[in-house]
């Protein structure tokens, strides 16, 4: 998917919300646990719920991972139902990859050519050839940390020289391996605020903004701050609406949290004209 | 496993050798092709033919992950092999995870429980709360990257702030998460000289040191600058070993690598009067 069609996507649903499949075993209901495969049957009453109103969705592979290869065949479903029952929706593996160059073009083959994702969260700390192998596949995209939304953030992130954080340099730097049509960043909402100077730095590029819901971000404050004339921000939200509710009714009560979301999310579109 | 029983197998097999299972199966040789899963039938041969000469194999995770959920099966019949036929042998998942507190403990429990691996490489980007979850796993491991042996460590990991980098303030700050029993660090081969001011900052921590062989490291620089008097240094050798020939005697001539370098490190033991 490129970066006009994900605009259209958004002015289409009047919404930039994307919702987080961190499907953990442990908190599903306990009535689908007689499934064949629980998560998948969880995850697909979940999009079935909630795709009216999101754009795209996030697994955490690490919730797949944790279920040894049974889980990966789960996220291969998952990926898979939502890809053929709603081709316009934007998934993105949050795998948080990086090795070196020849390495990380396995983790590329792994969630852009084996299962059908758009995008894969890559982390910094390696540099342009762990990065760029991901980068090399027509209409996918990567997704770079630069502020995450945990306490940890503090340890390195804001780690500053000559006045630039290390976070920012991570912005700097990147964009010269990748354009706007190919890679985002991820942009922790605790901290709306800092969108305003992030903006500077990454005027045009989509922000993945997670930390909005459970971990405390104001919706209101990143649409503020963060959003461009191409909206040009993915909020995501995980436990917020997945975990809303765990009743044989969790699959509306997501959907009526993710509705809920999506009006705001019109409203701010709205008054940016861009609705 | 404990830091004294591996320093005792380092002493017992006169050799801190890492073989690094990276079994990416276009580089396999083609007769094993014909088996029902030959990168496991690979990995075998290559632990059976270099296990006397070595202490620890490293699968990197990538190689696995790019078969999808078949790769799972193949990295779990290999690190059960390994632990069912070498007990005494140190298994190190190369995966370089990290991700905010409650999905590291997923990561975590898909390599140190669902996975009878003694340690897990991590990257530290996203700090304390991404790394502690592995370290709470009684004689298990983390390998935190500090500094890699690629060019792209250039990009971030050499950004000052006053004086230091920020892979020297990895070390500094992290030492407070665990200690000399369950952390260790990767810092790569390429820049041996550095191990001396690194040995500074982290006396007395293992170090996995990749990027001997293939990637140029000299083996007597690292044990000459980061030796210390519980050796305190695996040593990795990836595609030099296991790529070394791709005939029917691929094996035996792994083996023979692996036996050219135990012999070298043997020197480097005997000359430090820890063997």
């Amino acid at each position: 998917m490129n970066h006009s069609q994900l605009f259209n996507n958004i002015v289409k649903k009047r919404s930039f919300l994307c919702v987080g499949l961190d499907s953990e075993i442990d908190k599903i209901p306990s009535f689908l646990r007689k499934s064949n495969d629980p998560v998948f049957e969880f995850n697909k009453r979940i999009v079935e719920a909630t795709h009216e109103y999101t754009v795209a969705y996030k697994p955490n592979v690490a919730f797949y991972e944790s279920l040894g290869y049974n889980g990966w065949k789960t996220l291969d479903s998952t990926v898979n139902f939502i890809r053929e029952n709603y081709p316009d929706i934007f998934i993105i593996a949050d795998a948080k990859r990086g090795d070196i160059g020849n390495t990380s073009k396995m983790y590329a083959r792994a969630f852009l050519e084996n299962m059908p994702f758009d995008a894969v969260t890559v982390a910094p700390y390696m540099g342009e050839d762990s990065v760029t192998p991901f980068l090399s596949y027509e209409d996918k995209w990567v997704v770079l940390l630069a502020l995450t939304s945990n306490k940890g953030a503090d340890d390195f992130q804001y780690h500053d020289e000559d006045g630039i954080k290390l976070f920012e340099r991570v912005l700097t730097v990147s964009q010269k391996w990748g354009t706007v049509n190919n890679l985002m960043y991820v942009v922790g909402a605790t901290r709306a605020e800092m969108l305003k100077d992030i903006r500077k730095i990454v005027p045009d590029h989509f922000l993945l903004v997670p930390g909005v819901g459970a971990q405390g971000g104001s919706l209101k404050e990143v649409a503020k701050y963060g959003m461009t004339n191409k909206c040009g921000l993915l909020v995501n939200s995980s436990r917020g609406i997945i975990f809303a509710d765990n009743t044989e009714a969790f699959a509306k009560v997501a959907g009526e949290k993710a509705r809920e979301i999506q009006k705001e999310m019109e409203c701010y579109l709205t008054e940016r004209n861009l609705i």
